[in-house]
């Protein structure tokens, strides 16, 4: 007898290389984790809860693994101002752009912080995810650093969600440290990262032209071994960094965006296992024309996560089905990549061993979605066919 | 005393050539029209029912002008083929593309293309659509054409929706017709528009390289002329065929896509009062690089409408937000332009005067939204933020 079981479903399993597909499966849960996947007439036993799942398909829950979702403020004022004409210049020398995000979110209480990123975590959950990653940096200062991360963690308190906090407080250089970037990435590494232990289950920074140079980075890397936090990097985003490179060379779980990255600097990710998350909301709307080299990350042999990357600046949206649609269309993911890339690729770039796939001794979070096929939740741009979530097999 | 008062909100009713915004403003509806708007303090009288809108904001319920939403089958298994690198020649030649959705939805009963197509309804109907257009076009014979519009007309009977139902036979040139595509024009011209009096209230055709031409397409207006419906084009889409100068020769209510035309013809359509629907969902999923000439369409003093194109082969979408946002990111619209595309513009398009905006006399559909501004209608990418909605007063 098993605590519930699902029945009368297809099964998008993960195993493998492919999608693992078990058409008319069934899924047995017992404390919390998978305790039986397999072909419906194999299952041994039954369930002391029993759900017929009338031909859906199940896939593990989704993991949306790179996002920045608790913010105070939007930049939708700005969006329409910058529509209408106005210079972007402009508009950040009036207080715009991240800075304007930094402001709001310091003036914020972690309370208001939560109740703003409540919605937007209904939004993520609405759509299958049961795993979101949140990242700080709008902070910049300790304590709002460490707020951000507070109200991160808190989000699986009060919503069936699981979260993974990344302190990003090498962002950006906070406006009290223009022209000393340095000193910031010094602060970040002596002071931030040691206060975040216990609070954060990572360390990211932004390894760009427009904000961290090599130097900077290697300080908060060697801060964060030190700490015991494993590393991620938002990396070769707006110019050639070396961020793959640098990404493989120090063991991060993952260098996101790599819009820029060289093939030697993918190549070694791939040696590394580093996995390379893949941001299209950005692309689409920064209208970017170029895009990461797909090509070369198939050849290295890489893993390629999806994400959303929520954040009021550069990827203002809520959908990470939307992501796998804008994957494959400007991208050309397959759909097989897409689907791994938001489940078992998305789950490596947390370092998340227990979930990703449907396999015994993983958690028993899972995602229900009326479609005829999988390829449908790529298929279509703005249509939700989530019917059901399973968190911790609850 | 009204019938029903809306308080407690803010108001864009698109009065004026803006947003004709309306901070802290009331809505008063009597008989499914509306009575009265104004501010808050300005309200005469109360209403036998009264709903307090917690702050937020109304807009005329949105009016998605252009799509195909009745069809049998879907086209994911051709897209993630693609994705795999399949050839698109060969899987044409294999039955793909629009015609693989004429044998489905051929083969489907209307009650079939009804159940296919609530869904699809019901996706808009959550972001706030009150009017949805539906274009017949996959039957490509008389009765399957007929099947498609009476069950885009049930969906008005089964879900509050206002639908106005087109007849686009000439979409495509169907497979008994192949190297006869002139015989078939005549067809749709002398026997399928007479038959689709009192079912269609307009005509389509697919003036484009990839379809029929201009004496194809005069035969087919000429035809509508003489059945009293009044005629809208797909033009100028791939390639510049004069559809905008002949849209607006013959009094189109709308000429559709338009990547292709020409300032003259343009200018011509500004001229007559023919709305430019933009379709920017089909430039994300095709790819298309070239978008339509918004500056010439500003010159000219062109009405702009917005909306989703939903069908299974170019635009696979269910969303009226997204395109709000495609049609800033993609085509660089104002906020403004956006908003007005799907409401008072959109009314234009499908030559309906009684809806589109907040004005006395008009009917009473509206759309709730929870927001600090309308500009985040546009600036969201996969977010719905809609909290209700209304039909005529209910
Ligand atoms: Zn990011
Ligand atoms: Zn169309």
């Amino acid at each position: 007898m098993f605590d519930r079981v699902w029945l009368n479903a297809n099964l998008a399993t993960m195993q493998g290389k492919g999608l693992g597909i078990l058409e008319n499966g069934a899924i047995a849960a017992q404390d919390g984790r998978i305790a039986w996947v397999g072909p419906r007439a194999a299952l041994p036993g039954g369930g002391i809860e029993t759900t017929d799942c009338g031909g859906a398909w199940i896939l593990p829950g989704l993991i949306d693994c790179h996002t920045h979702l608790v913010f105070g403020g939007d930049r939708a004022d700005e969006f329409e101002r910058r529509l209408a004409g106005e210079d972007y210049q402009a508009i950040l020398k009036a207080g715009g752009g991240i800075l304007s995000t930094v402001r709001a979110t310091r003036a914020a209480s972690e309370d208001a912080l939560l109740a703003a990123a409540l919605p937007r975590a209904d939004a993520l959950i609405a759509e299958g995810v049961t795993t979101v990653e949140v990242k700080s940096g709008y902070g910049l200062e300790r304590e709002a650093e460490l707020r951000q991360l507070r109200a991160a963690r808190r989000l699986a308190e009060e919503r069936p969600v699981a979260v993974q906090a990344t302190l990003l407080a090498a962002h950006a250089v906070p406006p009290e440290f223009a022209g000393r970037r340095a000193d910031y990435a010094r602060l970040v590494a002596e002071e931030m990262v040691p206060a975040a232990i216990g609070l954060a289950d990572a360390v990211d920074l932004f390894h760009d032209p427009l904000a961290f140079d090599t130097a900077d980075a290697r300080l908060v890397i060697a801060a964060a071994q030190r700490a015991g936090l494993p590393v991620k990097l938002h990396g070769d985003q707006h110019g050639d960094m070396g961020s793959a490179a640098l990404g493989a060379e120090c063991g991060a779980l993952s260098v996101d965006h790599l819009e820029h990255a060289n093939a030697a600097g993918l190549a070694a990710m791939g040696r590394a296992g580093t996995v390379a998350v893949l941001l299209p909301g950005a692309t689409l709307f920064l209208r970017e024309t170029r895009i990461p080299d797909i090509a070369a990350m198939r050849t290295a042999g890489l893993r390629m996560a999806v994400s959303t990357d929520v954040n009021p600046g550069s990827s203002p949206t809520l959908s990470l089905l939307l992501m796998l649609n804008l994957a494959c269309t400007l991208y050309r993911l397959t759909v097989t990549e897409a689907l791994r890339g938001v489940t078992v690729e998305a789950a490596a770039a947390l370092g998340l061993a227990d979930r990703g796939r449907l396999a015994p001794g993983l958690r028993c979070d899972l995602a229900l979605y009326r479609i005829a096929r999988p390829a449908e939740l790529c298929y279509w741009m703005g249509r939700n066919p989530c019917i059901g979530r399973v968190l911790e097999g609850r």
